[in-house]
């Protein structure tokens, strides 16, 4: 499997994690949408990443539905996300409580940065801030009620999607908001953060 | 179960199609993301939607973490999307295309009519519309795929979420990038929204 984008993308670090957790090989094509965007348009017209081709050539497009395929091969034992059920609503509203993070993260950073200075708007950064901030409150409320329960990761008893996701949108937030939290902030879900980037597969993809 | 959320998002709208093609009864409560935020908020902190609260209190948000678990109460009959393999990965990937193109839909639109006057950037909104025609470009050769096939239908023989989610993506950019498609443009789309549309599902939500 080839998986095409770079680490510094949220959406393509969550695939490259969990490809890693699920012990699937895999080659990597480090392509930038700001500077490559022709070749990303070979593996999705959209010209967005990630995309992930698979051996027989097909190519997944979107994080979501290539975390949903890669779920379907692992098997039960290195799923990410349960199956079904109360377990599989949690993961998955805590994965759109992060994405949706991510994506005004994602909005804030344009538009203080990337945009010409003659045409930035200080109010749209500031509005995608706070829901920025709204998203990373719900995965805080979330890690210290599983800290409070004995648990050290988001949904049971073991890690998935949700710390996935919640520990690499932290990383892109504090990467291209920084200040946005300060310290102190957040503490549950910066400690949920610290255990997932000492295991291997957070260390070696940190942006 | 409550819907809330208008059907001029494309997001809500494929939420309510569905509900109504799974045949399950819900109510509506018509918030809108500039007017009304702060009820949002009440039941997704980002101010987003659509959320769908469940008969026991319980919130999901996101379009796509809603319609999962929609599918899963709807059983193996009435789902939109495949449980498992090649054909969900294809309903999968053309949802991706399709809310690709709604997600640029938005941004073209917003750069153009909701930003002040003095910060607008039309080469955004342009790339944006280029992203939006590449979505539906790839919707038009599913349909075209589908229709040389002798289906009336994206993927197998039946109705799925690829068609809901085209049909709905499909009346967006109509109408929030009118003269974005020219006459005679994307023809198998254009007639496979007009199947989905003459549908009593679609026809009552169409905005």
């Amino acid at each position: 499997m080839i998986l095409v984008g770079r680490n510094l993308s949220p959406y393509t670090r969550r695939v490259a994690v969990s490809l890693d957790l699920m012990e699937m090989p895999f080659e990597r094509r480090e392509l930038a949408t700001a500077t490559d965007v022709e070749a990303i348009k070979g593996y999705n017209p959209l010209g967005r990443v990630p995309a992930l081709e698979l051996p027989d050539g097909e190519v997944l497009i979107e994080s979501a539905a290539i975390l949903d395929h890669l779920d379907e091969m692992a098997g039960p034992g290195l799923r990410l996300t349960p199956v079904a059920g109360p377990a599989r609503r949690a993961v998955m509203r805590l994965c759109a409580f992060a994405t949706g993070a991510m994506d005004k993260a994602v909005q804030a950073y344009y538009e203080e940065t990337r945009r010409p200075e003659d045409v930035r708007w200080p109010a749209y950064a500031a509005r995608g801030d706070d829901q920025v901030r709204a998203g990373l409150s719900e995965l805080e409320k979330a890690a210290r009620t599983a800290a409070d329960g004995g648990s050290d990761w988001l949904v049971g008893d073991r890690l998935t999607q949700a710390d996935v996701t919640a520990t690499v949108t932290l990383d892109f937030v504090n990467t291209v908001r920084p200040g946005l939290m300060t310290d102190g902030d957040m503490p549950a879900l910066h400690a949920l953060a610290e255990r997932c980037n000492a295991l291997p597969p957070f260390a070696k993809t940190r942006p």
